[in-house]
């Protein structure tokens, strides 16, 4: 069955899935890079970006079973791009370049109408102006039998946390201070009472957790 | 040489150090005791309340760790009791009982002026109204050759930390979200800049973590 899954999101020890002052020099906001880190030395990231290397292990492990049988992304628009307001020229066309990794259609939550943008190797952006539940909607359709990605930033996964979409949820702590920036486990109303740890697997770099709507777990 | 150190600490997943509402029937708010039960089962635990039984590992090397070598204790009032404003009849005399598990001196600060309160066991509770500074000088006094543990709570810490009088910090996450409380992680102005990981030890019910000031872990 279609699964909506959160994954390989990184948080600091003080919480934050990304720094300060995030602007287009500095995506994932100041110090917010580092929380990545752990991600760049696996071997499943270097097999994305078709290189060789990377270390085997539960770090590479868990981040290539979040990468499987993934039918649609939903990110909210500030992941996409650091653009706020109107759509304007030169248009963005988000972070990762020509040919992004999803290799499948991205929902972009967004309040700013914007027709569809075809990338190389798969990708394209849809931009849904209906809010949150409609998207859902739209994205379920087009992961067929793949899972949906709920892909960021935390005010997206926040409000499929609180609305109870979101089946399974895996994230890593890394051990270092951001001090502040976006925290993940916020503004909840108490959503994660109805989610149950299903895994916890340390590693030398970080501490992943996995975690699953308790009605979808049994 | 006599170290200021934070030990013991649990924090949920969401960076609560206690839950919301805290009371007289929930010291540590609500669900805030769930945080603790990894530290009951421990045979260090056991041992400091004189009872049998209890599991050696991880969890009870470093709480035995963090109790060794300790001169005197620093906490804030509210982690002394439930009572704001002036000290009125009849008189808290903290959490603890009779007989609380420090056996040293216990300097708690406060605003309001009161007298030193002698319990049994060797614990002796000191009511500091000149400030955070003047209190650390006194405790240090009182510590002699023994270490002084900043004991909570959560701003207490934060103060401690943000003027980098604490040396070292042992805490450890526990799985579980309280939504809403105190967090330990917050407001320290850019201090944990100062402070490295020391040790990232996981354990089969939380992951325990040992931070040093940079200058201290030289």
């Amino acid at each position: 069955m279609t699964k909506v899954r959160v994954h390989t999101i990184s948080i600091s020890l003080d919480g934050f899935m990304s720094g300060p002052d995030q602007n287009i020099d500095a995506p994932i906001g100041r110090g917010g890079h580092v929380l990545h880190e752990w991600i760049f030395e696996t071997r499943a990231a270097r097999e994305l970006h078709a290189q060789a290397g990377g270390a085997e292990g539960a770090d590479s492990d868990l981040l290539r079973a979040g990468f499987e049988n993934v039918g649609a992304t939903i990110i909210g628009r500030n992941m996409f791009g650091p653009v706020r307001g109107d759509w304007t020229e030169p248009l963005w066309n988000g972070w990762w370049g020509e040919d992004p990794p999803f290799h499948h259609p991205v929902f972009v939550l967004t309040h700013h109408p914007r027709e569809s943008l075809v990338m190389a190797g798969g990708t394209t952006f849809h931009f849904v102006t209906d809010g949150a539940d409609a998207a859902l909607e739209m994205v379920k359709e087009a992961a067929g039998d793949g899972d949906i990605i709920v892909g960021g930033g935390a005010s997206t996964i926040q409000q499929f946390l609180r609305s109870r979409a979101i089946d399974e949820l895996h994230f890593a702590v890394v051990p270092i201070f951001l001090g502040a920036g976006e925290r993940l486990f916020d503004d909840l109303d108490g959503a994660m009472d109805h989610y149950q740890c299903v895994g916890t697997t340390p590693s030398k770099r970080v501490t992943h957790y996995r975690w699953a709507r308790v009605d979808a777990a049994l």
